[in-house]
Protein backbone atom coordinates (compact mmCIF):
# COMPACT_ATOMS: atom_id res chain seq x y z
CA UNK A 1 0.00 0.00 0.00
CA UNK A 2 1.30 3.62 -0.91
CA UNK A 3 0.89 6.78 0.32
CA UNK A 4 1.00 9.72 -2.15
CA UNK A 5 -0.39 13.35 -3.14
CA UNK A 6 -2.01 13.48 0.09
CA UNK A 7 -3.98 9.92 0.26
CA UNK A 8 -3.41 6.23 0.22
CA UNK A 9 -3.30 4.28 -3.17
CA UNK A 10 -3.14 0.74 -4.07
CA UNK A 11 -0.77 1.28 -7.08
CA UNK A 12 2.72 2.29 -6.94
CA UNK A 13 2.42 4.07 -10.31
CA UNK A 14 1.55 7.54 -9.94
CA UNK A 15 2.22 10.49 -11.74
CA UNK A 16 5.57 11.98 -11.04
CA UNK A 17 7.93 14.85 -12.21
CA UNK A 18 10.76 13.55 -14.10
CA UNK A 19 13.35 16.83 -12.46
CA UNK A 20 12.75 15.76 -8.58
CA UNK A 21 15.63 16.55 -7.19
CA UNK A 22 15.18 12.99 -4.87
CA UNK A 23 15.23 11.02 -8.25
CA UNK A 24 17.82 13.03 -10.52
CA UNK A 25 20.19 13.53 -7.46
CA UNK A 26 19.44 11.64 -4.58
CA UNK A 27 18.33 14.88 -2.59
CA UNK A 28 16.45 13.67 -0.09
CA UNK A 29 15.46 11.81 3.11
CA UNK A 30 13.52 8.97 4.20
CA UNK A 31 12.47 6.61 7.29
CA UNK A 32 11.98 3.11 8.12
CA UNK A 33 9.35 2.18 10.83
CA UNK A 34 8.10 -1.02 12.35
CA UNK A 35 4.25 -1.28 12.26
CA UNK A 36 2.85 -3.54 14.96
CA UNK A 37 -0.87 -3.92 15.46
CA UNK A 38 -1.97 -0.75 13.04
CA UNK A 39 0.73 0.87 15.21
CA UNK A 40 4.38 2.62 14.60
CA UNK A 41 6.48 2.12 17.38
CA UNK A 42 8.61 4.69 18.53
CA UNK A 43 6.36 6.78 15.85
CA UNK A 44 7.62 10.28 18.05
CA UNK A 45 11.22 9.42 17.52
CA UNK A 46 10.61 8.55 14.01
CA UNK A 47 9.26 11.63 13.15
CA UNK A 48 11.90 13.49 15.13
CA UNK A 49 14.36 12.19 13.15
CA UNK A 50 12.57 12.92 9.39
CA UNK A 51 12.71 16.81 10.99
CA UNK A 52 16.29 16.52 12.18
CA UNK A 53 17.60 15.16 9.09
CA UNK A 54 15.13 17.31 6.61
CA UNK A 55 16.26 20.41 8.34
CA UNK A 56 20.48 19.46 7.77
CA UNK A 57 19.21 19.04 4.12
CA UNK A 58 17.62 22.63 4.35
CA UNK A 59 14.47 20.78 3.13
CA UNK A 60 11.27 22.11 4.42
CA UNK A 61 9.49 19.59 6.53
CA UNK A 62 5.81 18.63 5.80
CA UNK A 63 4.76 17.45 9.57
CA UNK A 64 1.13 17.60 9.63
CA UNK A 65 1.57 15.25 6.52
CA UNK A 66 4.07 13.25 7.40
CA UNK A 67 2.20 12.25 10.34
CA UNK A 68 -0.69 11.73 8.68
CA UNK A 69 1.21 9.33 6.41
CA UNK A 70 2.99 7.26 9.16
CA UNK A 71 -0.35 6.72 10.96
CA UNK A 72 -2.25 6.12 7.77
CA UNK A 73 0.27 3.38 5.95
CA UNK A 74 0.95 2.03 9.58
CA UNK A 75 -3.17 1.31 9.80
CA UNK A 76 -3.12 -0.39 6.83
CA UNK A 77 -0.16 -2.48 7.04
CA UNK A 78 -1.06 -3.69 10.41
CA UNK A 79 1.98 -5.67 10.78
CA UNK A 80 4.92 -5.16 8.64
CA UNK A 81 7.28 -1.56 7.73
CA UNK A 82 6.56 1.48 6.71
CA UNK A 83 8.85 3.79 4.44
CA UNK A 84 8.24 7.49 4.21
CA UNK A 85 10.77 9.48 1.81
CA UNK A 86 11.10 13.02 2.15
CA UNK A 87 12.70 14.50 -1.45
CA UNK A 88 13.29 18.40 -2.17
CA UNK A 89 10.84 18.35 -5.14
CA UNK A 90 11.57 19.48 -8.25
CA UNK A 91 14.31 21.58 -9.69
CA UNK A 92 16.02 22.68 -12.66
CA UNK A 93 19.07 20.88 -13.70
CA UNK A 94 22.28 21.19 -11.93
CA UNK A 95 23.18 21.65 -8.46
CA UNK A 96 21.86 25.17 -7.06
CA UNK A 97 19.27 24.40 -4.87
CA UNK A 98 15.60 25.38 -6.31
CA UNK A 99 14.29 28.80 -4.83
CA UNK A 100 10.65 27.86 -4.44
CA UNK A 101 11.21 24.33 -3.10
CA UNK A 102 7.87 21.88 -3.32
CA UNK A 103 8.85 18.74 -1.56
CA UNK A 104 7.12 15.44 -2.15
CA UNK A 105 6.46 13.50 0.37
CA UNK A 106 5.34 9.70 -0.58
CA UNK A 107 5.67 6.27 1.69
CA UNK A 108 4.95 2.79 1.30
CA UNK A 109 3.73 0.02 3.75
CA UNK A 110 5.04 -3.50 3.25
CA UNK A 111 2.88 -5.81 4.82
CA UNK A 112 5.55 -8.48 5.22
CA UNK A 113 8.93 -7.46 4.61
CA UNK A 114 12.33 -9.66 4.06
CA UNK A 115 13.50 -8.04 7.32
CA UNK A 116 12.51 -10.00 10.72
CA UNK A 117 12.75 -8.70 14.49
CA UNK A 118 15.83 -10.42 16.57
CA UNK A 119 17.96 -12.25 13.37
CA UNK A 120 21.65 -13.60 14.04
CA UNK A 121 23.89 -12.09 11.33
CA UNK A 122 26.66 -12.77 10.32
CA UNK A 123 29.26 -9.80 9.04
CA UNK A 124 32.38 -8.66 6.68
CA UNK A 125 33.95 -6.14 6.58
CA UNK A 126 34.63 -4.05 3.48
CA UNK A 127 37.65 -1.41 1.64
CA UNK A 128 34.64 1.27 1.39
CA UNK A 129 34.83 3.76 4.19
CA UNK A 130 31.66 5.11 5.40
CA UNK A 131 32.78 9.19 5.11
CA UNK A 132 32.20 10.56 8.39
CA UNK A 133 33.52 14.03 6.66
CA UNK A 134 30.16 14.34 5.10
CA UNK A 135 26.50 15.63 7.20
CA UNK A 136 25.01 12.87 4.90
CA UNK A 137 26.74 10.02 6.64
CA UNK A 138 24.66 11.19 9.74
CA UNK A 139 21.44 12.04 7.77
CA UNK A 140 19.10 8.77 6.65
CA UNK A 141 19.93 10.27 2.97
CA UNK A 142 18.57 8.38 -0.25
CA UNK A 143 21.92 8.50 -1.42
CA UNK A 144 22.62 4.86 -0.71
CA UNK A 145 24.78 3.29 -3.38
CA UNK A 146 27.66 2.72 -0.98
CA UNK A 147 25.52 0.66 1.22
CA UNK A 148 24.32 -1.19 -1.88
CA UNK A 149 27.60 -2.30 -3.27
CA UNK A 150 29.59 -3.37 -0.07
CA UNK A 151 26.08 -5.17 0.86
CA UNK A 152 26.28 -7.25 -2.61
CA UNK A 153 29.65 -8.13 -1.83
CA UNK A 154 29.23 -9.12 1.75
CA UNK A 155 26.69 -10.97 0.46
CA UNK A 156 28.91 -12.61 -2.22
CA UNK A 157 31.60 -14.02 0.63
CA UNK A 158 28.35 -15.88 2.28
CA UNK A 159 28.07 -12.51 5.17
CA UNK A 160 24.18 -11.10 5.54
CA UNK A 161 25.77 -8.03 6.30
CA UNK A 162 28.75 -5.37 6.29
CA UNK A 163 30.31 -3.81 8.51
CA UNK A 164 32.06 -0.44 7.67
CA UNK A 165 34.62 1.39 9.09
CA UNK A 166 35.07 5.14 8.69
CA UNK A 167 37.92 6.87 6.35
CA UNK A 168 39.99 7.17 10.26
CA UNK A 169 39.83 3.55 10.86
CA UNK A 170 37.12 3.75 13.39
CA UNK A 171 34.20 1.11 13.30
CA UNK A 172 31.18 3.09 12.08
CA UNK A 173 27.71 0.92 11.33
CA UNK A 174 26.46 -1.81 9.14
CA UNK A 175 24.84 -0.64 6.29
CA UNK A 176 21.62 -0.42 7.40
CA UNK A 177 21.89 -0.80 11.04
CA UNK A 178 23.82 0.67 14.07
CA UNK A 179 26.78 -1.58 16.16
CA UNK A 180 27.47 -1.86 19.44
CA UNK A 181 30.16 -3.77 21.49
CA UNK A 182 29.79 -5.67 24.99
CA UNK A 183 32.70 -5.34 26.83
CA UNK A 184 31.68 -7.00 30.48
CA UNK A 185 28.83 -5.02 31.97
CA UNK A 186 29.88 -2.09 29.82
CA UNK A 187 28.62 -0.97 26.37
CA UNK A 188 30.77 0.58 23.64
CA UNK A 189 28.83 2.18 20.26
CA UNK A 190 30.40 4.59 17.45
CA UNK A 191 29.63 8.34 18.17
CA UNK A 192 27.84 9.91 15.54
CA UNK A 193 30.09 11.84 14.56
CA UNK A 194 32.42 8.91 13.67
CA UNK A 195 29.82 8.68 10.52
CA UNK A 196 26.94 7.29 11.93
CA UNK A 197 22.97 7.69 11.87
CA UNK A 198 21.36 8.97 15.38
CA UNK A 199 19.23 5.62 14.98
CA UNK A 200 15.54 5.45 16.71
CA UNK A 201 16.90 2.16 17.96
CA UNK A 202 20.61 3.18 18.97
CA UNK A 203 19.09 5.58 20.97
CA UNK A 204 16.37 3.21 22.71
CA UNK A 205 19.57 0.82 23.47
CA UNK A 206 21.52 3.27 25.15
CA UNK A 207 18.41 4.84 27.20
CA UNK A 208 17.64 1.37 28.31
CA UNK A 209 20.89 -0.59 28.92
CA UNK A 210 21.49 2.43 31.18
CA UNK A 211 18.13 1.82 33.26
CA UNK A 212 19.09 -1.78 33.31
CA UNK A 213 22.80 -0.65 35.03
CA UNK A 214 25.27 -1.26 32.29
CA UNK A 215 27.32 1.62 31.76
CA UNK A 216 26.96 3.04 28.15
CA UNK A 217 29.47 4.85 26.15
CA UNK A 218 29.63 7.07 22.94
CA UNK A 219 33.37 6.23 22.47
CA UNK A 220 35.67 5.81 18.75
CA UNK A 221 36.71 2.01 18.13
CA UNK A 222 38.94 0.71 15.98
CA UNK A 223 38.27 -2.50 14.56
CA UNK A 224 40.88 -4.85 16.81
CA UNK A 225 39.59 -3.21 19.77
CA UNK A 226 36.07 -3.88 18.43
CA UNK A 227 37.07 -7.64 17.50
CA UNK A 228 37.84 -8.34 21.32
CA UNK A 229 34.43 -7.35 22.70
CA UNK A 230 32.43 -10.76 24.22
CA UNK A 231 29.80 -10.20 21.89
CA UNK A 232 28.39 -7.85 19.51
CA UNK A 233 25.11 -6.93 17.92
CA UNK A 234 22.61 -4.13 15.42
CA UNK A 235 20.06 -2.12 15.91
CA UNK A 236 17.84 -1.21 13.65
CA UNK A 237 13.83 -0.25 13.09
CA UNK A 238 13.20 -3.63 11.44
CA UNK A 239 15.43 -5.94 13.34
CA UNK A 240 15.34 -4.79 16.79
CA UNK A 241 18.29 -5.86 17.98
CA UNK A 242 20.22 -8.04 15.94
CA UNK A 243 22.73 -10.44 17.22
CA UNK A 244 26.19 -10.81 15.20
CA UNK A 245 27.43 -14.16 15.55
CA UNK A 246 30.72 -13.31 12.99
CA UNK A 247 32.81 -10.50 11.54
CA UNK A 248 34.86 -12.11 8.94
CA UNK A 249 36.26 -15.15 10.13
CA UNK A 250 36.03 -14.29 13.43
CA UNK A 251 33.55 -15.93 15.95
CA UNK A 252 31.42 -14.42 18.78
CA UNK A 253 28.32 -15.56 21.43
CA UNK A 254 26.18 -12.65 20.98
CA UNK A 255 22.94 -14.39 20.90
CA UNK A 256 24.12 -15.92 24.22
CA UNK A 257 25.33 -12.92 26.01
CA UNK A 258 23.13 -12.10 29.14
CA UNK A 259 23.16 -8.56 27.93
CA UNK A 260 22.12 -8.79 24.78
CA UNK A 261 18.92 -11.08 25.73
CA UNK A 262 17.98 -8.77 28.09
CA UNK A 263 17.84 -5.88 25.54
CA UNK A 264 15.89 -8.20 23.45
CA UNK A 265 13.37 -8.56 25.79
CA UNK A 266 13.52 -5.03 27.23
CA UNK A 267 12.18 -3.95 23.50
CA UNK A 268 10.04 -6.70 23.10
CA UNK A 269 8.27 -5.34 26.11
CA UNK A 270 8.12 -1.87 24.31
CA UNK A 271 6.59 -2.91 21.45
CA UNK A 272 3.99 -4.65 23.48
CA UNK A 273 3.45 -1.54 25.95
CA UNK A 274 3.45 0.90 22.96
CA UNK A 275 1.27 -1.44 19.95
CA UNK A 276 -0.32 -4.09 21.62
CA UNK A 277 1.77 -6.69 20.11
CA UNK A 278 5.06 -7.71 18.36
CA UNK B 1 11.33 18.50 -23.45
CA UNK B 2 12.04 15.06 -22.17
CA UNK B 3 12.28 11.54 -22.96
CA UNK B 4 10.31 8.83 -21.36
CA UNK B 5 9.11 5.14 -21.90
CA UNK B 6 10.78 5.03 -25.39
CA UNK B 7 9.72 8.92 -26.74
CA UNK B 8 9.66 12.53 -26.43
CA UNK B 9 7.27 14.32 -24.30
CA UNK B 10 6.65 17.77 -23.63
CA UNK B 11 5.86 17.50 -20.12
CA UNK B 12 7.93 16.05 -17.22
CA UNK B 13 4.82 14.28 -15.43
CA UNK B 14 4.62 10.76 -16.20
CA UNK B 15 3.33 7.67 -14.92
CA UNK B 16 5.98 6.36 -12.59
CA UNK B 17 6.85 4.15 -9.91
CA UNK B 18 7.69 4.86 -6.54
CA UNK B 19 9.54 1.88 -5.81
CA UNK B 20 11.67 2.91 -8.41
CA UNK B 21 15.60 2.07 -7.03
CA UNK B 22 16.72 5.60 -8.56
CA UNK B 23 13.95 7.53 -6.36
CA UNK B 24 14.38 5.32 -2.69
CA UNK B 25 18.37 4.50 -2.93
CA UNK B 26 19.74 6.75 -5.30
CA UNK B 27 20.65 3.62 -7.56
CA UNK B 28 21.22 4.32 -10.65
CA UNK B 29 24.10 6.69 -13.26
CA UNK B 30 23.63 9.72 -15.49
CA UNK B 31 25.40 11.71 -18.26
CA UNK B 32 25.30 15.59 -19.08
CA UNK B 33 26.10 16.47 -22.48
CA UNK B 34 26.31 19.34 -24.51
CA UNK B 35 23.99 20.11 -27.59
CA UNK B 36 24.76 21.90 -30.58
CA UNK B 37 23.41 22.33 -34.03
CA UNK B 38 21.06 19.59 -32.83
CA UNK B 39 24.68 17.41 -32.26
CA UNK B 40 25.99 15.92 -28.66
CA UNK B 41 29.55 16.62 -28.85
CA UNK B 42 31.39 13.61 -28.31
CA UNK B 43 28.62 11.31 -28.20
CA UNK B 44 30.39 7.98 -28.40
CA UNK B 45 32.51 9.05 -25.46
CA UNK B 46 29.33 9.85 -23.69
CA UNK B 47 27.72 6.75 -24.71
CA UNK B 48 30.36 4.82 -23.75
CA UNK B 49 31.36 6.34 -20.12
CA UNK B 50 27.14 5.32 -19.53
CA UNK B 51 27.93 1.89 -20.61
CA UNK B 52 30.72 1.64 -18.51
CA UNK B 53 29.02 2.89 -15.03
CA UNK B 54 26.60 0.93 -15.20
CA UNK B 55 28.72 -1.93 -16.13
CA UNK B 56 30.22 -0.85 -12.62
CA UNK B 57 26.95 -0.82 -10.92
CA UNK B 58 25.63 -4.02 -12.68
CA UNK B 59 22.88 -2.32 -14.19
CA UNK B 60 21.68 -3.88 -17.50
CA UNK B 61 22.11 -1.21 -20.12
CA UNK B 62 19.30 -0.35 -22.49
CA UNK B 63 21.89 0.97 -25.70
CA UNK B 64 19.97 1.30 -28.73
CA UNK B 65 17.26 3.54 -26.60
CA UNK B 66 19.68 5.30 -25.10
CA UNK B 67 21.30 6.26 -27.85
CA UNK B 68 18.40 7.26 -29.60
CA UNK B 69 16.76 8.88 -26.31
CA UNK B 70 20.54 11.03 -26.75
CA UNK B 71 19.85 11.68 -30.68
CA UNK B 72 16.08 13.11 -30.28
CA UNK B 73 17.09 15.01 -26.93
CA UNK B 74 19.93 17.10 -28.78
CA UNK B 75 17.88 17.21 -32.10
CA UNK B 76 14.99 18.54 -29.92
CA UNK B 77 16.88 20.93 -28.08
CA UNK B 78 18.85 22.09 -30.84
CA UNK B 79 21.91 24.55 -28.32
CA UNK B 80 21.61 23.12 -25.34
CA UNK B 81 22.36 20.89 -22.53
CA UNK B 82 21.17 17.08 -22.48
CA UNK B 83 20.83 14.95 -18.88
CA UNK B 84 19.89 10.80 -19.54
CA UNK B 85 19.62 9.13 -16.09
CA UNK B 86 19.57 5.43 -15.60
CA UNK B 87 17.82 4.00 -13.02
CA UNK B 88 17.90 0.04 -11.62
CA UNK B 89 13.91 0.50 -11.88
CA UNK B 90 11.80 -0.90 -9.27
CA UNK B 91 12.59 -3.12 -6.70
CA UNK B 92 11.66 -4.49 -3.19
CA UNK B 93 11.99 -2.47 -0.28
CA UNK B 94 16.03 -2.99 1.16
CA UNK B 95 19.37 -3.19 -0.35
CA UNK B 96 19.03 -6.54 -2.18
CA UNK B 97 19.49 -6.08 -5.76
CA UNK B 98 15.89 -7.05 -7.66
CA UNK B 99 16.37 -10.73 -9.25
CA UNK B 100 15.04 -9.52 -12.89
CA UNK B 101 15.68 -5.65 -13.03
CA UNK B 102 14.06 -3.60 -15.43
CA UNK B 103 15.70 -0.17 -15.59
CA UNK B 104 14.25 3.29 -16.36
CA UNK B 105 15.98 5.50 -18.86
CA UNK B 106 14.97 8.92 -19.00
CA UNK B 107 16.15 12.16 -19.90
CA UNK B 108 16.03 15.93 -20.25
CA UNK B 109 16.98 18.51 -22.98
CA UNK B 110 17.49 22.47 -21.87
CA UNK B 111 17.59 24.64 -24.56
CA UNK B 112 19.48 27.13 -21.86
CA UNK B 113 21.06 25.79 -19.11
CA UNK B 114 22.48 27.88 -16.64
CA UNK B 115 26.04 26.68 -17.09
CA UNK B 116 27.51 28.45 -20.16
CA UNK B 117 30.82 27.47 -21.78
CA UNK B 118 34.25 28.84 -20.61
CA UNK B 119 33.44 30.77 -17.11
CA UNK B 120 35.93 31.92 -15.43
CA UNK B 121 35.56 30.68 -11.56
CA UNK B 122 36.16 30.81 -8.00
CA UNK B 123 36.25 27.67 -6.38
CA UNK B 124 36.49 27.32 -2.37
CA UNK B 125 37.48 24.52 -0.37
CA UNK B 126 35.67 22.44 2.03
CA UNK B 127 36.11 19.79 4.75
CA UNK B 128 33.39 17.09 2.97
CA UNK B 129 36.11 14.76 1.36
CA UNK B 130 35.56 12.96 -1.75
CA UNK B 131 35.61 9.48 -0.74
CA UNK B 132 37.77 7.66 -2.72
CA UNK B 133 37.58 4.28 -1.42
CA UNK B 134 33.95 3.84 -3.17
CA UNK B 135 33.40 3.10 -6.55
CA UNK B 136 31.02 5.25 -6.59
CA UNK B 137 33.61 8.12 -6.67
CA UNK B 138 34.24 7.42 -9.99
CA UNK B 139 31.09 6.80 -11.63
CA UNK B 140 28.59 9.37 -12.54
CA UNK B 141 26.24 7.92 -10.05
CA UNK B 142 22.81 9.74 -8.69
CA UNK B 143 23.99 10.43 -5.21
CA UNK B 144 24.91 13.98 -5.37
CA UNK B 145 24.35 14.80 -1.77
CA UNK B 146 28.15 16.01 -0.83
CA UNK B 147 28.09 18.04 -3.94
CA UNK B 148 24.68 19.67 -3.28
CA UNK B 149 25.86 20.43 0.74
CA UNK B 150 29.63 21.42 -0.66
CA UNK B 151 28.41 23.70 -3.40
CA UNK B 152 25.63 25.45 -1.21
CA UNK B 153 28.52 26.05 0.91
CA UNK B 154 30.74 27.18 -1.29
CA UNK B 155 28.09 30.12 -2.72
CA UNK B 156 27.40 31.20 0.61
CA UNK B 157 31.18 31.78 0.73
CA UNK B 158 31.25 33.83 -2.69
CA UNK B 159 32.90 31.01 -4.45
CA UNK B 160 31.27 29.53 -7.82
CA UNK B 161 32.12 26.10 -7.00
CA UNK B 162 34.12 23.62 -4.75
CA UNK B 163 37.10 22.00 -4.63
CA UNK B 164 36.71 18.68 -2.94
CA UNK B 165 40.25 16.83 -1.81
CA UNK B 166 39.60 13.18 -0.90
CA UNK B 167 40.51 10.84 2.28
CA UNK B 168 44.04 10.90 2.00
CA UNK B 169 44.31 14.50 1.45
CA UNK B 170 44.83 14.58 -2.32
CA UNK B 171 43.21 17.22 -4.35
CA UNK B 172 40.34 15.65 -6.13
CA UNK B 173 37.75 17.44 -8.39
CA UNK B 174 34.90 19.83 -8.07
CA UNK B 175 31.45 19.25 -7.11
CA UNK B 176 30.58 19.08 -11.09
CA UNK B 177 33.92 19.30 -12.80
CA UNK B 178 37.24 17.62 -13.36
CA UNK B 179 40.48 19.92 -12.00
CA UNK B 180 43.74 20.49 -13.85
CA UNK B 181 46.55 22.16 -12.88
CA UNK B 182 49.78 24.20 -15.09
CA UNK B 183 53.37 23.77 -13.92
CA UNK B 184 55.42 25.34 -17.11
CA UNK B 185 54.49 23.68 -19.91
CA UNK B 186 53.08 20.35 -17.78
CA UNK B 187 49.73 19.48 -16.66
CA UNK B 188 48.51 17.29 -13.60
CA UNK B 189 45.55 15.86 -13.10
CA UNK B 190 44.38 13.94 -10.50
CA UNK B 191 43.96 9.99 -10.94
CA UNK B 192 41.02 8.43 -11.14
CA UNK B 193 42.13 6.30 -8.12
CA UNK B 194 42.26 9.54 -5.65
CA UNK B 195 38.00 9.43 -6.37
CA UNK B 196 37.33 10.95 -9.49
CA UNK B 197 35.18 10.38 -12.62
CA UNK B 198 36.77 9.71 -15.72
CA UNK B 199 34.99 12.91 -17.50
CA UNK B 200 34.70 13.32 -20.92
CA UNK B 201 36.77 16.37 -21.33
CA UNK B 202 38.83 15.62 -18.75
CA UNK B 203 39.48 12.91 -21.60
CA UNK B 204 39.32 15.20 -24.22
CA UNK B 205 41.70 17.62 -22.88
CA UNK B 206 44.42 14.80 -21.68
CA UNK B 207 45.15 13.80 -25.63
CA UNK B 208 44.72 17.10 -27.06
CA UNK B 209 46.84 18.51 -24.57
CA UNK B 210 49.62 15.72 -25.70
CA UNK B 211 48.80 16.31 -29.76
CA UNK B 212 49.93 20.15 -28.95
CA UNK B 213 53.40 18.80 -27.01
CA UNK B 214 52.60 19.47 -23.76
CA UNK B 215 53.38 16.79 -21.01
CA UNK B 216 50.40 15.20 -19.51
CA UNK B 217 50.45 13.53 -16.04
CA UNK B 218 47.83 11.62 -14.09
CA UNK B 219 49.54 12.31 -10.63
CA UNK B 220 48.24 12.39 -6.86
CA UNK B 221 48.61 15.88 -5.85
CA UNK B 222 48.60 17.85 -2.25
CA UNK B 223 46.53 20.65 -1.81
CA UNK B 224 49.90 22.50 -1.44
CA UNK B 225 51.39 21.30 -4.76
CA UNK B 226 48.30 22.07 -6.43
CA UNK B 227 47.96 25.44 -5.20
CA UNK B 228 51.67 26.61 -6.46
CA UNK B 229 50.59 25.51 -10.19
CA UNK B 230 50.35 29.03 -12.43
CA UNK B 231 46.82 28.28 -13.58
CA UNK B 232 44.55 25.80 -13.01
CA UNK B 233 41.47 24.87 -14.89
CA UNK B 234 38.20 22.94 -14.39
CA UNK B 235 36.56 20.29 -17.56
CA UNK B 236 33.26 20.11 -17.68
CA UNK B 237 30.98 18.69 -20.78
CA UNK B 238 28.87 22.19 -20.59
CA UNK B 239 31.49 24.09 -19.00
CA UNK B 240 34.64 22.90 -21.46
CA UNK B 241 37.18 24.68 -20.00
CA UNK B 242 36.66 26.73 -17.21
CA UNK B 243 40.05 28.79 -15.51
CA UNK B 244 39.58 29.36 -12.31
CA UNK B 245 40.91 32.70 -11.45
CA UNK B 246 40.96 32.22 -7.55
CA UNK B 247 41.24 29.12 -4.67
CA UNK B 248 39.82 30.19 -1.20
CA UNK B 249 41.90 33.36 -0.98
CA UNK B 250 44.70 32.88 -3.45
CA UNK B 251 44.62 33.78 -6.65
CA UNK B 252 45.61 32.78 -10.62
CA UNK B 253 46.28 33.85 -13.86
CA UNK B 254 44.39 31.20 -15.11
CA UNK B 255 42.24 32.98 -18.00
CA UNK B 256 45.58 34.35 -19.55
CA UNK B 257 47.42 31.74 -19.34
CA UNK B 258 48.71 30.57 -22.84
CA UNK B 259 48.09 26.65 -22.24
CA UNK B 260 44.50 27.26 -21.24
CA UNK B 261 43.77 29.62 -24.07
CA UNK B 262 45.51 26.90 -26.21
CA UNK B 263 43.22 23.88 -24.77
CA UNK B 264 39.79 26.49 -25.10
CA UNK B 265 40.66 26.91 -29.18
CA UNK B 266 41.09 22.82 -29.75
CA UNK B 267 37.83 22.08 -27.92
CA UNK B 268 35.87 25.36 -29.51
CA UNK B 269 37.59 24.08 -32.83
CA UNK B 270 36.73 20.16 -32.04
CA UNK B 271 32.77 21.59 -31.34
CA UNK B 272 32.82 23.24 -34.48
CA UNK B 273 34.42 20.18 -36.46
CA UNK B 274 31.56 18.01 -34.86
CA UNK B 275 28.70 19.30 -34.78
CA UNK B 276 28.91 22.50 -37.14
CA UNK B 277 29.17 25.48 -34.72
CA UNK B 278 29.72 26.31 -30.78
Amino acid sequence: VFWYDGSLRESASVEFDLRDRGLTLGDGVFDTSLARNGCTFRRKAHLDRLIVDAEILAIPFPETTAAQALDKLAAAVGDGAVRLTLTRGAGPRGLPLPKDPRPILFGVGIPQPRTTTFPVLTLSTTPIRRNETSPVSRVKALPYLDGILAYEEAKQRGADEVLFENTRGHVACLASANIFAVFGQHLVTPPVGDGVLAGTTRAFVITKARDLGYEVTERSLGIDKFSRAEAIFATSSLRLIAPCRSLDAMSFDSAENEIVKRLQVAIRDAVVEECGRL
